[in-house]
């Protein structure tokens, strides 16, 4: 069964170019290495500039748990720490 | 510039199976008949079983108002009507 994750970043004032660059790096190496990810990216609220969400489908629990071992995700979440004004949401969903 | 799309849609009791029957075909004609609709899920929410999500994404505006006015998204839509518990809330995200 697939599983739906929305993940809410709110992003520092004056840090939005840089967090949007490394993520821009993230999601290609997502989208590149990870069969088991249907759908992964990031969008900009219309509500509030500083907030990004990101949209994301898993093939499976398993693809899920793997992306968030890879080193990739470890290194680029790291950077993306200091972009950011507090901790992410992440509310997962089941598919239907 | 892809926009992005969070649907949140609450179902009255009772009425799951119905709506999911209604939704599951209204996603294949979507995901067979829309080139411009790059992701288009719909997802049970974890925190209400009344509760579900569609993630979707079209490459631009023109998609996504071309979505509207589809004569299967118009027709099951209506059917959708008697499964639902409220207006449905329809947020949208632009794509970076």
């Amino acid at each position: 069964m697939t599983i739906g994750v929305i993940a809410t970043l709110t992003i520092a004032e004056g840090k939005n170019a840089e967090f949007v660059k490394i993520f821009t790096e993230l999601s290609a190496q997502v989208n590149e290495k990870e069969p088991g990810c249907n759908f992964y990216q990031v969008h900009q609220s219309r509500k509030d500039p500083q907030v990004y969400v990101v949209l994301e489908q898993y093939a499976n629990q398993e693809a899920l748990d793997a992306h968030g071992k890879t080193d990739y995700f470890r290194s680029l979440g790291k950077q993306m720490g200091g972009c950011m004004a507090g901790a992410p949401d992440v509310e997962l969903l089941d598919g239907v």
